[in-house]
């Protein structure tokens, strides 16, 4: 085996790895993240990197497609492309500064508590246990123990009795027990009953929520918001399916990602309230189907193979113990349930959260995010559907797409006969975020710079104002509209809009809009028999409506109808933490939720096709 | 911080310490294993090493006392006690080889099966699954195997899950399902219920036997035995317990050798009969009751401290994955229940091996061991004590006391005036082991070497044939008997028995003895009211049974009601993992087992005093 350096820049880690290894997988099997949204398969840009030194290998065919000429040129490779068989340094795009990700956590506006009557299911009750005095005693610490609270034995956690002699001798027999039903999963020492927490977990395609609760009062005690790390073996679904498919060791990379991301959560969110990670009692986990298997490290090969059946469906309770996360090892993991592969205890936890199973009139939910959802339905009956967006609105597959986050341009209009940009933080312009990307095409949608089938028109261009129409060109045979020279919203380099990234965004919302046009065709209900449609998911509240309407992101209600109901799978996720009833209620919404099928639908193609049209 | 050097032979390692250090913390530190059964207090010289190149430091008072002017004067130190400062070159004394150990393992006489109707209580069922064909089915993996086995969603082990839809697939839905009760432990590719095995492990304070059985005809696939490793930081309870004593990270230390120590049993076990690992679905495990809380972590503090409270003494049931035990993850692990803080699992499976709860007439049953127990009763009622006889039987604290390995003087008679020797494996003599120790004290007594107070007789030498008159002597203050001079039994040294080795058989066999002796008073039974001794333990089979009457290490019964039945701690391991009815009684004898405390009751001391002595 021959092995040539790698050097990895901005680190400036070098690597010796073997000839002919792809960039892409040497830096992963180092530990580097490389981020790789397709799932280095040549079909996205995001694990480009440049080459600096050394020698440039010829680019590859997806090199050509995905990055263009000019790029590759510049020395831009897919390092998943690309294989060194010299010597070489390259650099790696930095990631997308996690802190400033604008998502939308678990916060309420001031003073909104969760919507629900508290009663989390775990109670603490103080005692004064009697020890035995004499020797020729026939009892144990543990029984002394029942005999002051009740219960059996087999009540008790083992990992409650490592430290109970302690415990139990520290405050002269006094000792707070805490119970979850008739489990008992904490014997501590002296009186600790006003300390009960929780944390609620949403775990999305993108992003990761987690929000620790007092299980009393409600009140948030802190919360913590990432990228979900499992995003660097695949961006989508899909991709991250194809990478764990039969290879029990990438599965096993898979969920030692996540569960690290929740520990680390825990330690942010125990850094940041005071509140020991003993005294977290009750954990509720949302997420779709795939994050759930991921998660507790099952196969999930066949999520991604028709009939894409899940392994399990019901509501699995554990102990923090058993899936290492380090709160109270005996803290009860609670995970919702699931409907189907694709239609997981997220989509219930919306229903959850927006109570759709209990409003008379018919509503609709739009869960926009990678793998998004659609509910729709009353307390007679509820739908739901996988909208398999895409992370095109994250940012990702655009070719100067970025996150929601610092300097990413998040509103576009047109103003004085030009483009009006607004980026995050009023910073200088770095890319365009999912919200910005709506904006930009609704805005030229209604100049006519794009027609209703996406197309850049460049036979018209003279009806266009003078500032705008200098903005759309072709350049070579792609068609493009430049939305930032260097200089304009402190812009650096240009930022385009590509045709290609049209048809991205076309995708994505075709998948949104159809999802919704299915579900209204399954269960026979126009647009005017919707009372309303909620807007949710992590970047709702970010994206204008208006523009939502326009591109026909979702179906053409009044506007009136239509609201943001911010991060509603991470509100479910909580108002399942404070509630026992509420989390019982999931269990009902997910057996009566009817899963529909979206592709095995005869008339999903047409649909579809007319889904991806802009409205004319 | 000042480092020097320690080279530890015959492994020739060096060891960069801080100064000051004692050579057994900083061997035990860096892993390398010296046997401290005092548990490093200077209390035995079984953590000795001889100092062979660098400065010698001065001895302490503890190297005076337990290793003499001659052996201090060689360089041997006790490495508990001597600090190094200059760098040092020390050989550790090999430890005893393992495999030669003579101890009674699970092995029974061929041909002769575990006594008990066969009940394990491991199911398997071979069912063809019908896989959702469809894409608008609601139904997951689970379900549909639940649908051919019948059961509930929360019957099925999580881990059970990981790898379903693989065994669901493989052989067209054909799977077979393992359960225990309504639990499902495993669903595996196709039909192997023909394969269902389980372990039966026993741990004592010195050695642990483990035996895989198949659970349908109870067939022996194999046993391994070994010492336990933990006795590198105590040879017996209490300085074990010292050792744990309110140090975390020491107990954690217990935990992991001996958690260490049954997988590598699992390993051997696996490897000796072909039975893949992840077909043992059920493990019981019986042991004193601090070798129970360390296996599990529990804090046992309390256990050394009056008045000795046990943490818990049901019998919990865990997965072998909380155990970190690698058999399937999902197997059933079995702990036998306990009954008092120094009557463990241990007793209740002797008393579930021997039945002793189940015949009219009154039994005894000495279970000798480092932690020995002693059960008298019948089915009307049962009493146990403990009997902490140290481990000289085993060889330590004895000046040339070793384990019952190959070259041990393990029988011993008087013949032609003179010491007759036999040795394990007709080896040349190394030391002598418990049933040796025994027979020696034995022939001494009959020839009026040794007086009825343990006392080597100088003054009527005279007496004795003069071969044996000429072992008899005196070193400095130091009386003893020279069983082997250097080329007797092939001995390359001198083999003695001194006043000390006496002192220590006889604080050892007064343990036992009282124990038996206290049962009788407390229960009202007399000698000839008993009706059977029964003598277990590992070693109890090679004692010779009127040598053991001759020094009243048991009760002076007629030696036809005296008889062994092996290792019935083990016994009863088997018993209770081939059958459930039978680990069902081992929680009615717990249950039933009334636990008397010698140490609390007023007429001990003049029991245990007067047991101490030799039969006149």
């Amino acid at each position: 085996m021959t092995t040539v350096a790698l050097t990895l820049l901005p680190a400036g880690r070098t690597l010796h790895v073997e000839a002919g290894s792809s960039i892409l997988k040497a830096a992963h099997a180092a530990g580097v993240d490389i981020e790789a949204t397709c799932g280095g398969r040549g079909r996205c840009t995001s694990c480009r990197v440049k080459l600096v030194a050394g020698a440039i290998p010829p680019p590859t065919i997806m090199d050509e497609v995905q990055l263009g000429d000019a790029l590759v040129r510049e020395g831009y490779r897919l390092s998943c492309q690309c294989r060194v068989s010299d010597a070489v340094t390259v650099q790696v795009s930095p990631p997308v500064d996690d802190r400033t990700f604008q998502i939308l956590g678990g916060e309420r506006p001031e003073g909104a508590p969760v919507p629900v009557r508290i009663e989390a299911g775990i109670a603490k009750a103080v005692v004064r246990v009697t020890l035995p005095a004499e020797e020729h005693h026939q009892t144990s610490d543990l029984e002394a123990v029942l005999e002051a609270v009740g219960g059996t034995p087999e009540d008790c956690a083992p990992e409650a009795l490592k430290t109970l002699p302690a415990a139990l001798r520290a405050h002269g027999g006094e000792v707070t027990v805490a119970t979850f039903g008739s489990r008992i999963l904490s014997i501590e020492a002296g009186d600790t009953h006003l300390h009960k927490f929780g944390l609620a977990i949403d775990i999305g395609t993108t992003s990761v929520v987690s929000t620790l609760l007092e299980l009393e009062s409600g009140e948030q005690m802190a919360s913590a918001s990432s990228l979900n790390p499992q995003a660097v073996f695949g961006g989508d679904l899909m991709s991250r399916i194809a990478f764990a498919q039969f290879d029990a060791g990438n599965l096993r990379k898979l969920q030692t990602r996540i569960i690290g991301l929740l520990n680390q959560h825990v330690e942010a969110l125990v850094r940041d309230s005071g509140v020991p990670a003993k005294w977290i009692y009750k954990v509720t986990i949302v997420g779709n189907t795939c994050m759930h298997h991921m998660l507790l490290g099952i196969d999930p090969s066949h999520l991604g193979l028709a009939p894409y059946a899940p392994v399990m469906r019901h509501p699995l309770v554990l102990s923090a113990r058993e899936l290492f996360l380090k709160v109270n090892p005996e803290a009860r993991v609670c995970f919702l349930p699931i409907v189907a592969g694709f239609v997981g205890a997220d989509a219930v936890a919306v229903a959850l959260a927006t109570r759709m199973d209990e409003t008379p009139e018919i509503r609709i939910a739009v869960d926009i995010g990678t793998n998004g959802e659609v509910l729709l339905g009353s307390r007679d009956h509820l739908w739901a559907c996988s909208a398999p967006a895409g992370p095109a609105l994250e940012g990702a597959q655009i070719r100067h797409g970025m996150r929601a986050a610092m300097g990413a341009i998040d509103r576009v209009a047109l103003a004085g006969g030009d483009l009006a940009l607004h980026t995050i933080g009023d910073a200088a312009a770095q890319g365009i975020c999912g919200s910005g990307l709506i904006d930009a095409i609704a805005v030229l949608l209604d100049a006519g710079v794009i027609d209703w089938t996406g197309l850049i028109e460049l036979d018209h261009l003279d009806r266009l104002p003078p500032p705008l129409r200098a903005r759309v060109t072709k350049r070579g045979e792609e068609r493009m509209v430049i939305l930032a020279r260097p200089g304009e919203a402190g812009a650096t380099q240009e930022i385009l809009l590509t045709q290609d990234d049209i048809r991205q965004v076309q995708l994505c919302k075709g998948a949104i809009a159809s999802g919704a046009a299915m579900l209204q065709h399954v269960a026979g209900v126009p647009d005017d028999k919707v009372a309303e449609l909620m807007l949710a998911g992590g970047f709702g509240n970010y994206l204008s409506i208006r523009s939502a309407l326009r591109i026909g992101l979702i179906p053409a209600l009044a506007e009136s109808k239509i609201r943001y109901v911010g991060n509603a799978a991470a509100l479910g996720a909580q108002m399942a933490l404070l509630s026992e009833p509420e989390r019982h209620r999931a269990e009902r919404i997910a057996r009566s939720i009817e899963h529909v099928s979206l592709a095995a639908h005869p008339d999903f193609q047409d649909i579809f096709v007319d889904c991806m049209n802009f409205p004319r």
